[in-house]
């Protein structure tokens, strides 16, 4: 396949995943990976009838067998390309009860998803980002975070101890790949999302969600930076959200 | 048994576990947890032998039948008894190493350890101290964190991603269980404390190795606490360490 | 005067200091220093009666000059005396207003009280802390934080940039003279003091408020504990508090 | 004077605040403010020749007569102009001294400089920036922090104190503005900055200096924010910077 760099965005459905990967479209090529096609499908159309080009490839991050199938198919499909850009959005992993009603597997529910899927990811492009070469902007992995990944609440342990993992990772991460060149960010997203699962929910104040479209122009801001000025962490939320 | 209330301690070595078990034998029967008898045994002897009570139980705080049957033990040898604190002190999940060099198992063992058998422990304890009565302090759930609680550094993606589980979890559950007067806290330990293990590292000012009756001092401390009053994070460190 | 140790608590009134003035007041000679005589003279006289030492000095903190006539007369009253322990609980500063009703004034008085006085007192205490020999315990100075330490609110930023600031100081003082042998922690109030002032504040739940002797007896602690395991923070908060 | 929207740099010299300076002119009208008129001038007289609008005005933020004058001096000569961002970015305040060698003139000085400072400087922005209409991007205020924001180190008590009040401040102000409109943001530079003050300074790796062209660009960024998804807080920092 051709030169054009790529971009591989996990955690793909009709909100702020799509976003991105429609963003990092009007750049490069874009793998977009989900456990169902049918929340990819209709941004990888959107994007290849627009003349990007985006392939979707349907994955179940926590599997590590199936994540590795799907960076075989990668490489093939992406041989002599730069990754340019890697980013985990999975929102799997909430659950919200309180805790002693909760079992062992939905407690761990947080970690599979939030933890042991943002590794597998991070095996599979971490290597592909430190080869990336004649790339414009600085090979780039960014992370989803959230409210929970600051703060554990009443109800939240699962969700909570995922999100923290997940930030833990990404503090690991940018301090062991940052000096390699590679720039790891984290963004926390704190506050309801303008998809189309929230259209419904009523707030006090219009432009109470936060919009994905502004979400993914963050990212691509973070990816644009120079490796002389790595941003790290971003918190993100509505003008009236209170923290 | 009598009606004398008992402390559960969980990661109980040569080390911290064995003095905060000492501690709390003081006022209270201590039941000791550990996956390896060799570890917990002398502590119990030393306890029992001074005039204490101490059971040693071995399990595996990381699966979820083991902890049960533990709990089961527990519960007749403790019937009529009230559970006046636990303490979830396991060190297990510790891996060093470069990223890429992880396998899966080697990262969610972080989590196995210190999220899952602390989801476990919880699990067991907290419905023992929501239904204690007639203590002197509140009923007491303690965390033990480290350095890696707060910051995810190079080569440590495994531990990290599960001290920040655990905090997460300690969080949410003082959130959810102080209102119901479960007094949780969370110590972070920032540093080597000196236990057999570490007796020969050396360092260039002496008492540079946190102590492990001090550090279960402060534990009582925590414990002793009126809920007017609840500490939830305590942050433990040498004089001369740098942080 | 004799060889006892003593102790000085600045900011000193009805409630917390008055508390941990008392406490103190079990181990050592203590000094309390308050801007107003009224504030301070019935712990004074209390703990004079009650067969302890004490002795008051009216002081404005924020008032450099002020402060090292103070110490002046305290190095002559207690020449030869080990100084164990010092306590900064000043509560001025507190202002709650719109920001653009705020005078420069205004919002300096936050820093003035909290980060100069401080400063004042902390210049004062640390060369005695430095040359006390012959202690129980090793030389200690803790400052009280308050919610406002770790969060700028809405119409708290005189406040909560006094009380930042505070802890910047603290932070910065507890890795300079940690390595010296100095323990200099800071404690985080989170939430309403029971103290004369709030008596009639109502909340819903019993046993709402934290009670000044339990925080002082966590401010003993602290004290106590030995250079191997110095505490830094700890945060207080009653059981029902929402954070 | 015309209607274009302008905006107001506070502490310009030849580093951050003049590359700051440069990118918002490319949009607006700017008014620049410094101490020192060489500081500000030659960014002034470049973005004049290059067909900006650029104005200086010689302040010392710290005096509020003087900040009082400077804005009656800017409102008179932009009525009629919204003002679409104001950016604080005064480094001044920064002293690094063993502790008991501070004088309390050169301990306030990190609040004078950084507290007091951004005081008047938001006293004076923030009306205009309530009152801004028609603007492409909302109303934006920025206030530029540094490692010593979230870290009181050794020797760094002055500006550590300083630079901590002045994110109180920002938080305070996020919380209170930005539900009214206003996008407040703090931005923490975590390294040194490429600036010809720190030319000759040498570092093993290359591109280890913060480039403030690229520093300008993430304030842009943050400036041209929808009210849906205000960030925050952003850290930067070169690649091979140890945190």
């Amino acid at each position: 396949m051709a030169s054009k760099p790529f971009a591989i965005i996990a955690g793909v459905g009709p909100g702020t995943g799509a976003s991105i990967a429609r963003r990092f479209a009007k750049a490069y090529s874009v793998v977009v990976l989900a456990r169902n096609p049918d929340n990819f499908q209709p941004v990888v159309d959107e994007i290849n009838s627009a003349g990007g080009q985006a392939t979707g490839i349907s994955t179940d991050l926590s599997d590590s067998a199936g994540v590795k199938s799907a960076f075989e198919k990668i490489a093939q499909q992406y041989l002599g390309s730069a990754l340019a850009a890697a980013v985990f959005n999975s929102g799997g992993g909430f659950v919200r009860k309180p805790f002693l009603e909760l079992t062992e597997q939905e407690f761990s529910s947080g970690f599979e998803s939030q933890g042991k899927g943002a590794f597998n990811f991070a095996q599979g492009v971490l290597p592909l980002l430190l080869q990336a070469k004649g790339l414009e902007h600085p090979p780039t992995l960014i992370f989803t975070g959230a409210t929970a990944s600051l703060k554990g609440s009443a109800n939240f342990s699962s969700f909570a101890s995922g999100k923290f993992a997940l930030r833990a990772l990404a503090q690991s991460l940018a301090r062991e790949f940052g000096p390699k060149g590679v720039h790891v960010s984290h963004v926390i997203i704190d506050g309801v999302i303008d998809i189309p699962r929230t259209k419904q929910w009523q707030f006090e104040h219009e432009d109470a969600k936060l919009d994905p479209e502004a979400i993914a122009e963050s990212y691509w801001h973070l990816h644009a930076q120079p490796r002389t000025t790595f941003g790290f962490e971003l918190d993100l939320r509505p003008y009236v959200e209170r923290w």
